[in-house]
């Protein structure tokens, strides 16, 4: 895939730096290129990509429009355990207490949709209840939690009807990094 | 071709912040973008560049190769005035006087191709009597005159067989700066 004296990239720039790119700063840089070259080799008609990776989902299809590839991307849909817990292949890693408290993530994204659903429109006070929810967890380390444009990936401060919404957040527990997100139905 | 919240960019590191990419840092990434978008939209079999923007060539034929896209580069040789001056939209912009001073980038190169016929292998050597050529005329101002890997853009400080071997320059003639370059047979 890498010729000798490979030197070229295709770079997002922005969304690929929030979120999950700070903490990883050449990690989508590293997905655009490869993705692009996947895309020449095997000139799909359609591209299928996981939710549960969003902020991959969201920076593929920027590459798609902006570089005018000729291909559909597919989100499919997070599927998860009967508790809720996302499917991953990180969770066989969790300790049985982790792996019990760590279905707090989806308990807390639940939490977000109701209280939206109810009418909060103030992020940061969603955002706070879920901080607390996942902090009586004991081997919980909160590494974010954000409510931001599902498009663009610019933080929220007010929800609002027609701004596609997403909550988004990553937390260790132990040492196993866990991801999750839900998209908001904002009335 | 730039939709809204356009932030995608194909750039390739080294061989873009050299020669040309020098005095323009950014120059090379907006033609690899762009070059990007076109093969996307034509799907070309062929695509033609011209051998006077030599270091375009070489990125994008770096793109191509390094992306895996499914497009022949073909490059076409430098067309030149009776008198050797490369042909060039810029060559208006130049006085009788400066016009007839040009000529003289196409001596230089010619005497580098007979310099290296005659068995000189250091780079430094000929880069010194093109330069001596060069400054005898009274509107010129050299920016930068290179001999070079013609695949990696490397300088080379002493060419040999193998190596394929480029001269490479760029010169103001008055406001007009021109660019030229021939490859050298090296035995």
């Amino acid at each position: 895939m890498y010729p000798d004296g490979y030197s070229t990239f295709v770079a997002v720039e922005g969304i690929s730096s929030v979120l999950e790119g700070k903490s990883r700063p050449t990690h989508f840089r590293g997905v655009t290129t490869i993705v692009t070259q996947l895309f020449h080799l095997t000139k799909p008609h359609r591209a299928f990509f996981g939710q549960k990776d969003v902020q991959q989902c969201v920076v593929v299809k920027r590459i798609v429009k902006d570089l005018h590839f000729d291909v559909e991307i597919i989100v499919a849909p997070i599927v998860r355990e009967t508790d809720g817990l996302a499917m991953s292949s990180r969770n066989v890693y969790l300790s049985p207490q982790e792996r019990s408290e760590a279905t707090v993530l989806h308990a807390a994204l639940c939490r977000a949709e109701l209280l939206i659903g109810s009418g909060e429109r103030n992020a940061a006070a969603i955002v706070t209840e879920m901080k607390n929810m996942i902090e009586l967890k004991k081997s919980a380390a909160i590494d974010y939690i954000e409510i931001v444009n599902a498009d663009s990936l610019a933080v929220l401060d007010r929800l609002q009807k027609g701004i596609p919404t997403l909550v988004v957040l990553a937390v260790r527990f132990g040492a196993t990094r866990l991801i999750d997100n839900a998209l908001m139905r904002v009335q």
